[in-house]
């Protein structure tokens, strides 16, 4: 394991640090609170507060997703933890501009016990409206019947791409909710790992697979995936996951989707591309219209090698959504 | 080496079909020649062309900064290798608009042969005027006293940045060039190696590395470095490659910057921040000024592990001029 870093136990600190002196016109650290970010520009009176967050070792997720159009502040956890309920409510009450606030996160039982417990202090000590939304996207994590166990991947792109333009619109915390459920249900991705990142303070990979493996639905921080085996073709592993997602969802012709292929880390933006035009292929076949997409990386584990494809059907409204305009330090859309 | 590949042979055209196929509203290729690709919308007449191009594999670069504000046509080579000049005559002809094209390339050998026999044929075959600006920003690459032998390494995107806003302003050929020039002129890089990008075809790392080396001044395409040593902390590597920088080129208190820490492809975001945090600590303690940080993977050696910091000092032409607005696939800025 080589890293740029200085010691292990100040990663996270120093990469805020870095972060926060890079874009100072984009985010600042609450003094109450070193873990708590909140936009450096002002949220506008009466709109929704959106607040995202999870553990470090995602970026771009999660603090990379906070400037106009999207989040108005980040809860940041240690590497792959979820950050406690501390700077969930510190930014909470930040951002809270009489409309309450959209806490928007990935199902891990970490971050479903913190942020539960900031959205209850944040109730009975603050009295903020909270409203909360989880992404559980990952269709390898969990049978289909069993959905509210799945895993949020990189599907909570999309979520807060359309929470953070209901936001704007003015919606209600109801209705910012409503819109971020129905991404989430509307998303479905599918995930492949061929190497692991390897873990500042410890050293050790997240995982362990041989020369020549893949992992099929392998998670975000090393949770086993579905199946092991050989690597294979660009081609192949982009028909195994987009041949997953379709029948875990149905998506049928005419229909419009929106496209992520997102690198987990150390793959080049040429094989994610290479990825991308078998995608682009199979749904052409079917029919289905790609009304936009996104190839990079979105969100990430540290250097981890592989990559997702998630898929997001839209409506009218979400269509709408998706075209916001955003501008974030690591995520810009004209 | 593991890849999300298919044939070896066609990464680049499949990593170019997916690339047009995924932002068809921005770039396409040219009918005349697949390497080809300019900017889906259309150019303005009376406006400089801008031409960019190199070898494949460090996406970002090129062709992921086509589009508005930056440039109009890339003409793509192999991976790591020079595009002939017939692409680069082919984007010549598509994009001249009365005002000639400006060729932007890094300082390579066979760079400079082909887009100096692509610029020749425009001349004789085709009466459009060509100008050329190269990109030498690799401190590292050759002494100060010879720096046309440089090459050109993450700085390149500060002269598409400012010659592409030129363009925009209406500057002639004389003057975008003029401009890119002194960008050139005003940017230096530092980059260390610590591992390296695998070569689709052979399967061969770009350079040896022991597991604890770091290698300082190593090239994008794994031309040797200055010196190879046990790897360092984050701080002390910045302190290092910034260094090297002030020693080459003078920059005084109260002076303004542009800085970019680029990373190699496989380096988390978290390493660069924490690189960037260094980097700020010095130019502060300096009193040098950062008018605008970039950081990120802005160009790449596939997969390799490291990072460059670049800056480059500003005047009020230029600071103007990296202001500028762009909308390209890969590169956003409002």
């Amino acid at each position: 394991m080589k890293k740029l870093i200085n010691d292990p136990k100040n990663v996270v600190e120093e990469m805020i640090e870095g972060y926060v002196r890079a874009h100072p016109n984009y985010i600042k650290q609450l003094p109450a609170n070193d873990r708590a970010l909140v936009t450096a520009r002002e949220t506008k009176e009466g709109k929704v507060g959106i607040l995202i967050g999870g553990g470090s070792g995602h970026e771009p997720g999660f603090l990379g997703y906070v400037g106009e159009g999207m989040a108005d502040g980040v809860a940041v956890g240690n590497i792959f933890a979820s950050p406690s309920p501390d700077p969930i409510l510190e930014v909470t009450k930040a951002i809270d501009k009489g409309a309450g606030v959209a806490y928007l996160y990935g199902n891990y039982a970490g971050d479903v016990m913190n942020f539960g417990m900031a959205a209850e202090m944040a109730d009975l000590e603050e009295d903020i409206k909270v409203g909360m939304a989880l992404a559980s996207d990952d269709v390898a994590s969990a049978p289909k019947e069993e959905k509210e166990k799945r895993r949020g991947i990189a599907g909570e792109f999309f979520i807060y791409k359309t929470a953070g333009a209901a936001a704007d619109f003015g919606y209600n915390l109801e209705e910012v909710i409503r819109v971020a459920k129905k991404t989430n249900e509307n998303t479905r991705s599918m995930g492949v790992g061929v190497s692991p990142c390897y873990l500042p303070q410890t050293g050790e990979p997240s995982f362990e697979i041989g020369e020549d493996e893949m992992e099929i639905g392998l998670g975000h921080h090393g949770e086993p995936g579905i199946e092991k085996g050989k690597i294979e073709s660009a081609d192949a592993i982009a028909d195994r996951l987009v041949s997953d997602i379709l029948k875990d969802i149905e998506i049928t012709s005419g229909e419009e989707v929106a496209v992520l292929v997102n690198g987990l880390g150390s793959t080049p933006k040429m094989d994610l591309y290479i990825i991308y035009r078998r995608v682009e292929q199979i749904l052409n076949e079917k029919g289905i219209k790609i009304y936009k997409s996104y190839v990079g990386d979105y969100i990430t584990s540290l250097e981890m090698g592989g990559c997702s494809v998630t898929l997001m059907t839209l409506d009218e409204e979400l269509t709408e959504m998706i075209d916001h305009p955003v501008d974030c330090p690591m995520f810009v859309q004209k």
